[in-house]
């Protein structure tokens, strides 16, 4: 590793589209190939720069591709907690239930099926490829839905006794669960497994 | 394809001990390396036989790889449906209760976490070795799980409106999901996490 360290220059001006291309690059490879098969080399001939430039900007591979799982978080429409706060419940769940259909779309596209695929995978080899997919792809979301489940409890429309973490980590496991189970969703009937999930976490409303 | 499909000979008697020895090779391998890492040559190299031996066995790499996920099951301690049949909801839970340590033991195995974790990096990849898992690792607790929550709506323990399928999946998935976070979980850790998720679900009765 001391060769790369010492190619970095970090504070020279950087081309933010070449960033963009490595950052595809490295997304598409991985997606394909896991971290395992994917190499700085590969990706910097898929972007159409020197090994050099990419060592510029990441010091290794697996900062690269952590960098490049954050950035196919930017899919997913997500409510923010600042926006919530302050609402009810019925309100809160609203704001979630219209998030759904966006959501659906996302996960639904093979593209973030396979990549959620290779992150889960490589999640005991490279745990910190997870960690990075759990703090920009999970974190952000589990904070609405902690904020939703806590206003079900003080409002009454969950028992008291509710375990707010446990049904959390069950409404994202589920999720994760069933993209990845043989046969896939498509948008819409994984819009319909997302509202049961939700529903029957006390998320949102049964319609 | 065509070569291994000429070598293979089924109807000869075979040895137990090199099935085992074979199975235990491409489990290893498999787990070390996942799907893409692991080649026919190297287990029968590590299982200490001929690839003619292995090829006559099992005729490709998929097929072998699946029966090295399916000889892990037998691990995980599991009521049979057959054993619970008129059952009442608090005979059902304490059965399932009394497996939980069992279980959370064998799933808090680093190597029973690395397979997982590179079964479901293969998911698309390789839907075929997520289709055996679930199969073999995921459907006959299904059932159980199923008649559990089938009876305790039955007896007013959860209400009628529960998805009793989404449930099973919130439930299965959550497991998954903590198992493949980062900071796993030891054996204690699985089984408090274990009894609050199914305690959640109305798998079993809170303490």
């Amino acid at each position: 590793m001391t060769a790369p360290a010492g190619q970095r220059g970090r504070g020279r001006p950087r081309d933010p589209r070449t960033d963009q291309a490595i950052l595809a690059a490295a997304l598409e490879l991985f997606t394909e190939h896991g971290h395992a098969g994917t190499s700085i080399e590969q990706i910097a001939r898929r972007a159409g720069v020197g090994k050099l430039t990419v060592y510029r900007r990441w010091g290794s591979k697996d900062e690269l591709i952590a960098a490049a799982v954050e950035s196919a978080r930017g899919e997913i429409p997500s409510p923010g907690i600042g926006d919530l706060d302050g609402m009810s419940y019925a309100q809160i769940s609203q704001v979630i239930a219209e998030a759904l259909p966006g959501s659906a779309r996302t996960l639904a596209e093979p593209g973030y099926r396979a990549m959620l695929a290779q992150v889960f995978g490589s999640s005991v080899t490279h745990p910190g490829l997870m960690a990075a997919f759990w703090n920009d792809h999970i974190l952000p979301r589990r904070r609405t839905a902690h904020l939703a489940l806590s206003r079900a409890v003080d409002e009454g429309v969950l028992p008291p006794e509710t375990d707010i973490e446990a049904l959390i980590d069950m409404t994202v496991g589920a999720v994760v669960y069933r993209l990845l189970r043989p046969e896939p969703p498509d948008a819409d009937e994984l819009l319909a497994y997302l509202r049961s999930v939700y529903e029957q976490a006390g998320m949102i409303p049964r319609r």
